[in-house]
């Protein structure tokens, strides 16, 4: 329980100039706040409920905001299908300020901002917003599960404002003000911004995370009518696949709801290729011999793999493509210096190193990830220096 | 790197009694090796590959399998499709042994085994055959990741002989007494004995373990024609839900293949399912205000929540029943001790604590788990007491 929190930053400046209002003091407005403190920016809190503002301001997300404040930037971390007239009214309320927010949905957020700017001859005001999006967040919520490095190598994305033509000279330079103040926000938070059109950030959250949380929920679903002892069976796999199936249902009908043609088309896409498996096992069921339907089955599982394949690693870099060589180590002092050198002069860099200790074994597995021409080396040169490579 | 492996259990003795013929040295053959080894019981290696078996003895799993062996029980762990067929063989070959198997699905290799031995005029061999299927696996395949402890505290499920009924007289009894010896075999490895017929089986494991595979690997497949930018936004979610679309295609067609009605079954009702979110979200993107829809996705997110409460935790125990109630704490020394002095005043037992450092906080977060009847009682006491709970 230290306050520090810096994390060795307080040297570097912030890119945020002024104060920082944050609407909505839950996980990720708290989130931000502490984010935004930890390098010295000023935060005022605002939420309707009193209680969540002022734990926001005890687990030191910033200083309650006051009847007057003239805040440079505006943060709407508020619930998605509230956002948009929180966005507008901001706006209004603050003509010095840039607006952003962090709702999971765009194309449907920056609609309901331009109606309502438009319903108030406001439109202008479309320049000083800038929608966002930051892909992090915690199984948990409110401000008592805020962390100063929520953010931290998370993407961010950040819709550009609009550019709505001739009607409003200049416009285009103070949309582009805009994203600037915006994009130093997303730095003081550690985030990295990815910059986006609406419908393009709608298509690619329906894809990385509305569709799978569907698929979540309708796996999990079926384990209701299962007897006790088949839901006794279940492992790693059932756990990792439904887990994010215990996600609050409210939050999730606004995400859904604001985002539906996109998802529906996915999941269009998905039921297509879940017919084909069915079909394949209808016929298998029936039939064991039935000619195709393994290889439809394959299909699915094989496209399946490629895909994953694509998914970025833990931290947001895209999979490593070393190859994994396996090499059997006697258990002897001297092994390890023994197999690094033979390593070296058959001329191949370990990228990483993995030495299993698994209970039980006699002797050592230790793994060598190298890159892919690295690998045929290996295998063809360390049986020939004496070391058994693992299949 | 120690050859130890025994973990203090060298003072119990193996209940497993003659020698364990370990036939297929992969991982799960091989780990059962190792924790056979553990427990001082005899096992002899055999598998049509001469490398496998040499890296399972080298792993420490065994000895070589000669060719007159004659074992007490023979463990079957060979790919699913071929099971039954060297099932039926070692029934044949080893007229004194028990012989049982690890294949994950389990009623077409019961019906393949009856039917190979009553080709033979063998069906009193059935008595010998316990069907079995460790619930218990690693993203890693063949002997060199073979561990000791693979199966220990997992659910092992055992399907009983049957019996064919008057036509072989004393056959119960031998039934019997072959479900001792494989119990006694279960217990060395560690495993949790589940008895179930193999319909019953094969449809816990439709639910928990083949349609999961099936939804990662369509989930994943969406990926395939993303755009790289979509596909950069993934975060934990998508990496949780689509991790085992990553397995081995040639497997998961055995398996589904093998099992394919049940699970067709548990499919077609997923698909139901998704039908009517699918209408939901079709009639959302036509017009935001259609009645009855959000309602429909609610279900869904609702049931799925349901859904993934009933699985079982890590330690397969099943999900604990406690509460968490949040109290800030200032950091100033005593505080916890403080607060635990005031929570064991209130009369509430702390099942479980947890105190977080999030950096940049000013206070810490205590996370006190207790029964779901304690909660209440801190919420109303603590706060008298000057504590502030988080909601």
């Amino acid at each position: 329980m230290s306050a520090s929190g810096g994390q060795g930053r307080s040297s570097e400046p912030a890119r945020t100039e002024g104060t920082v209002l944050v609407v909505g003091t839950g996980l990720l407005g708290a989130s931000a706040g502490l984010a935004l403190r930890a390098c010295g920016v000023d935060v005022a809190l605002d939420d309707p409920s009193p209680t969540a503002r002022a734990l926001a301001r005890d687990v030191g997300a910033g200083r309650l905001a006051g009847p007057d404040e003239e805040p440079s930037l505006v943060l709407v971390a508020a619930p998605p299908d509230v956002t948009a007239q929180v966005v507008a009214d901001r706006l209004r309320a603050h003509p010095g300020a840039v607006v952003t927010d962090v709702a999971s949905v765009k194309g449907a957020v920056l609609e309901d901002v331009a109606a309502a700017l438009s319903r108030e001859g406001a439109e202008a005001a479309a320049a000083r917003y800038v929608g966002g999006h930051p892909m992090a967040g915690r199984e948990r919520s409110g401000a008592t599960s805020a962390r100063a490095d929520l953010f931290t190598d998370r993407p961010w994305v950040l819709v550009p404002p609009p550019v709505v033509g001739e009607r409003v000279p200049g416009e285009r330079t103070r949309g582009e003000e805009s994203l600037q103040r915006v994009l130093g926000l997303v730095a003081d938070c550690r985030g990295v911004p990815v910059l986006m059109g609406a419908a393009e950030h709608d298509e690619a959250v329906a894809l990385v995370s509305h569709v799978p949380q569907v698929a979540a929920s309708l796996v999990a679903a079926r384990l209701l009518d299962a007897r006790e002892e088949a839901v006794a069976l279940a492992g790693q796999g059932l756990r990792d696949v439904t887990r994010i199936a215990a996600s609050d249902p409210g939050l999730w009908v606004q995400i859904l709801g604001a985002n539906a043609a996109p998802v529906a088309r996915a999941l269009h896409a998905l039921r297509t290729d879940l017919d084909g498996v069915l079909a394949a096992l209808d016929a298998l069921a029936t039939d064991g011999a039935a000619v195709g339907a393994r290889a439809r089955v394959a299909r699915a599982i094989d496209e399946g793999g490629a895909g994953v394949a694509r998914v970025p690693g833990k931290h947001g870099t895209a999979p490593v493509p070393f190859e994994v060589v396996s090499v059997l180590v006697p258990d002897e002092p001297g092994s390890l210096a023994h197999l690094f050198a033979d390593v070296g002069d058959i001329g191949v860099n370990v990228e990483d190193f993995l030495l299993e200790h698994a209970p039980g074994r006699l002797v050592g597995l230790a793994e060598l990830s190298v890159l892919p021409a690295g690998r045929p080396r290996l295998e063809a040169e360390l049986p020939r220096r004496g070391w058994r490579v693992a299949g």
